[in-house]
Formats: C-alpha cells, structure tokens, sequence
C-alpha cells in the first residue's frame, strides 16, 4: 500500500523553485504615522523562493476520502459521530485532550464596512479574540466568506459553523462569537464541565424561550454568542435550522410565522435568532433536551448596559487585589 | 513560605460576583448584510457574572519580582539570557520545545487608517496572518499601541519587540511583520535549523548592505519582516538601534548622517530600516556576525512584482499535483 502523503506545513527554503515568488507579499497601505515606506519593497523581490515537500500522513481512509464528502449546509451529513471518533483514531496525537478541545469562530461579510469606523472596530474586536485565544490556548479563526451564496448576514455562520466543525474533527466545541462583540473578562474560562450533557449553550432565559405566552421574545436568547459541540446532534440542528434561512423557499413563510410568534421581532424576515428560540420551543423534546440557557452568568450582554459598571469592578478588583498582594505579582502573559 | 499566586485564566461563573459584568460585550457596529440586529442584545445584561480564581504559580522568585525591572525602551536591560534561562528552569512546561518557538508580532497605529480602506486591509491581513499562525502551531500577537509616545511610525516596533520579548520568556524568536504584510504561501515554514548560529533574520544583500561604496541603499534589507531572537544580543540591539530614532535627542543628526550615507533615501528623517543598515555596515563585527541576510528565498516581496508570477505558480503547483495525486487528498486543517 502506497504511504499517502500530503503537503502541509514543512515548506523549506530552497534554490531551484517558482521564479522568485515571495512567502509574504507587502501591501503597503500607506496609513498615517505607520506605513510611510510606501516605495520601500519596490523591487525587493529577490531570484528565489520556496518549495514544498510533503509530510507523512496516515494511509487509513478517513471521511475526507468519501468523494461523495459536501461541506455544503444544504446537504445532510450523516454519522458525523463515527466519521470523527474513527478520525480521531488515526490522528491520535490530536486524540488526546480533544475533550475539551475549543475553536473559537468568527467573521464579517468580504467587503468593507459601510460605517467609516466599523473595519477599525472589526481589527480591535479581533485582537481582542486573537489576545483571549493566546491567552486560553484554543485557536480562532475568522470568516470573511459567505459559504452559501444565500446565506449572508447573521444566517453566514451556519455554513461556517459546519464547515468548521468538518475540517477540524480535532475540536469537541466550536464556539461562535459575533464579530463584534469583545471580550470584557480576559481571565473567564468557559466552564466545560458544567455543558458536560449538553451540545448547545447559549445566554438566555427559559421563561423567554420555552413559553407559548405573551413573554415569548425573540431575544430570549441571544446568538451572537454560542458554544456547540463537534457532533451529529449539531449537524442535525444546523440542517434544520438553516432551511429557516434564505436558502429555504419557504424563507417568506418562515418570516410570517416568526413574526406572528414572536411580537417584538422588529422585521419580517426570518432571523437566525427567532429561528433557533422557535426550534427550542416547538421541538423542545428534540433540541431543548441538549441545549443548556445558561442564565447564571452573562455569557454577552451589550454594551450600553454595561458601561456604568465599570468603576464599580474596577474598585471590587482593587478590594481583592489589596488583600491578596500576590494577585499584583508581575508575570509572563503565559 | 507563603506560595505564591496569581489568577490567570480560570474564572469559573459564580452567582456572586460583580453584579452583572458580562464576559462578552456586543458592539454591534449595524455593518452592511451582516449586523442587522442593532436592537438584539438591549436589555440582555443578566443579574450575574464571573469571578476569578488564583492559580499556582511557582514560588521562586523570577527576573519579574525585581522592582527595578523595566519595559521601556530607553533603559538597558542587563543579565537577559540569564534571566530568561532561570524563568524556563521554574516553568519546565514551557522549557521544553522552547528553542523552536516562535511569536509572531504585528501591528498598526492606534487610530483608525485614514485611507478609507485600510482598515479593512488590515482586517484581513491579520486574519492571513491569524490563519497561518493556527496552521503553523504559532502564536500571534497584534499591538495597536505605541509604547514609547515618540516611538511612532515604523519606530513603534522596536519597543513592541522588546515588551514582547519580557512578556514571553517562553519564545525563543521574535517574528516581527508589518501589519501590510501578508503570506502568499501559507506552507511556508521558517528553516529555524539555518538560523541556529544567529540572532536576527532578515531579507537583504550583503552587496548593498556591507559596502562603502554607492551601491549602498537604504533598501539593501527590508526590515518589515524580520525575526530576532529573545536573548541580551536582541536587547543590546534593539537598545542601540532605537538611539536613533525618535526618542533621542540626536534624531535630526542622525537624519544628516543616513541621508548622507544612503543615497537613495527619499526622506530627512531617520527610519528604522536604514538606521539598520548603518549599525550593522559600521559596526558589522558587533552586528553583523550574528545577522543573516537571506537572500535565497523571499522573506518578503513587493506586491506588485509579485502580481505576474501568479499564474505561472499556478501552473507549477498543477504540474506537481498531477504527479503525486495524494496531494490532492482531502484533510483535516491540521
């Protein structure tokens, strides 16, 4: 049997490749203050370059090796579980720790931000991530891509989550974070422990979700912020819950139905939002059961609210601080 | 002896904490397609939140406990290799892997580009360069300070570099690239083994560096990629080059001096990239034995001559991948 390789990760230099082409390519933006060398890498572009070797990787077929394989949100995909265990299996350097192994997803639409000052926002909201996920160990990755040509604005992420879910079996939860929320709380660790039985968490109240009265809101969750687990029970929600989203021909249908439910809903079409509250609520036995509101902490919250606690942590943190002196101790970021 | 903590990255939830401080705040920037739910997350503050832990750390005294030790640029640091050396003792974990491990640094001005489109470049060169980082098993760190206020411009690195160098004993390289900078081949993978022998990595020719003659130009290197290594030669560097820039008081007399030296410098003022140049041509038994010009492969290149050879890798990758069809194979991201 043939020793499947694959080319990944072990580039080196070398003499004889592609005619100079360069590993990383400056673009010089020429922004004010920073990139003011805009005729400095003319012509830098010297006579060699890399090539790539390839990398032993295990000859055991794996799921990817299904041509039948889609990663598109339209298509079922069926015995994710066993596809990854068995994966799992033959990666067993990834194996290990997988348990509470975290990706941390996020993104924005391919072209600009119409606001002058979102794209600058989107960069610092991503340091942001990028600092937490350093600090946490668990890796990011951001999307600037619609996957489904019809899935855009807030529905974009359940291609994305499913994507992610396909090409990173070494992740037991893939959490969503909208790309303009922050983290306020550097040092929060997401309690793995406690979603041990579950495969959907998500800041809400049960009075709001799971309720056939008036009190129903379409915020009575909110997805912006959501962890859910590398599974078939995802897939399955996702399946479901994206033929809520425009790519379904009952998309105006789904508004109605929305709208009528939900009586603060302020548009008429369907939201990803209303349409996972709506899922809870209808087929509670289906994915209530596995789907954990947590209401004790604040997993988001929005801004404005939170602006005038500030000082009121920061002197609680002083407090703490000044009995425990060790906490001001200097130290390495790791 | 009292042993010694620190909280770092273990929050847990906790019902009785700071009044309803979420960990996550949502912006909500209202962008084009993608943030339509500006009204979603009012009110969604719930009554509690986290608190932090302290963790064990070790109780030896580390190079941080000294009262005198300092971050700025503009003061020496002494005993580096030692000092780092004694930390990697107390943090074995660390220790271990420690003479491969790289920290990608980048970063941009802390107000917005004024070029209506920068920022969303910068966007996506850092996800480019967030995305290579998770392929690689390499962190990234993205500074939008500048840590010195005269340290501005292409100046803010050196004190970036230093900090990070204090704040990640961990690493035993400092990979610094400009925020413009993105990789064009995402398999590339620095040849540490080459290195091994120097202590700073840059693309550039010794004939338009080590030279007295006209040939010298103030392109000889491009120091928008470079990789330095955290040790007291680094520190001795770093300290020297930035006695050229803004925050000395022979700034302008440095700008006489490069502009005379470097015939081809378009601008009065001294930039980080000649300054340099001219440490390691006047004083290269200091510098320039533990530099290494690399000029075998592109570190980096100038976008635009980059632009005609697309098509011809293309066509060289397709060649390759004809032969050797497993490259074609499927896999997981890692």
């Amino acid at each position: 049997m043939t020793i499947a390789k694959r080319k990944r990760g072990c580039s080196i230099p070398n003499h004889n490749a592609f005619g100079g082409f360069p590993i990383i390519v400056l673009l010089l933006l020429v922004c004010a203050l920073w990139f003011q060398r805009n005729q400095l890498t003319t012509l830098l572009l010297g006579p060699t370059t890399t090539t790539s070797e390839v990398v032993l990787d295990p000859p055991g077929n794996t799921f990817y090796d299904d041509p039948q394989l889609s990663y598109s949100i339209e298509k079922p995909l069926k015995q994710w579980d066993k596809k990854r265990s068995d994966w799992l299996q033959l990666h067993p350097s990834f194996a290990a720790g997988a348990q509470d192994r975290i990706l941390l997803v996020t993104g924005s639409q391919p072209s600009p931000c119409k606001n002058p000052i979102g794209d600058h926002l989107l960069l610092r909201c991503f340091k942001n991530k990028v600092d937490y996920c350093r600090i946490h160990n668990c890796e990011v990755y951001y999307s600037n891509l619609h996957l489904h040509p019809k899935m855009d604005s807030f529905w974009s992420k359940l291609p994305i989550i499913r994507s992610t879910m396909m090409a990173h079996p070494e992740v037991e939860w893939i959490w969503w974070l909208d790309a303009d929320a922050i983290f306020a709380d550097m040092e929060f660790k997401i309690p793995l422990e406690r979603y041990k039985d579950h495969n959907l968490v998500v800041h809400g109240w049960s009075n709001m979700v799971y309720t056939e009265s008036e009190n129903m809101s379409w915020t009575g969750l909110n997805a912006g912020s959501l962890l859910i687990r590398n599974c078939q029970w995802s897939m399955d929600l996702l399946h479901v819950w994206a033929q809520m989203g425009p790519l379904s021909s009952n998309y105006a249908k789904w508004g109605k139905i929305l709208t009528s439910t939900f009586k603060d809903k302020p548009f008429p079409l369907p939201d990803d939002q209303s349409s996972l509250i709506y899922l809870l609520s209808k087929q509670r036995r289906k994915w209530g059961g596995k789907t954990y509101l947590e209401e004790t902490y604040d997993l988001e919250g929005y801004w404005i609210a939170t602006l005038g606690k500030f000082e009121g942590l920061k002197n609680k943190y002083n407090e703490i601080e000044e009995e425990a002196s060790v906490l001001r101790r200097r130290h390495s970021e790791k």
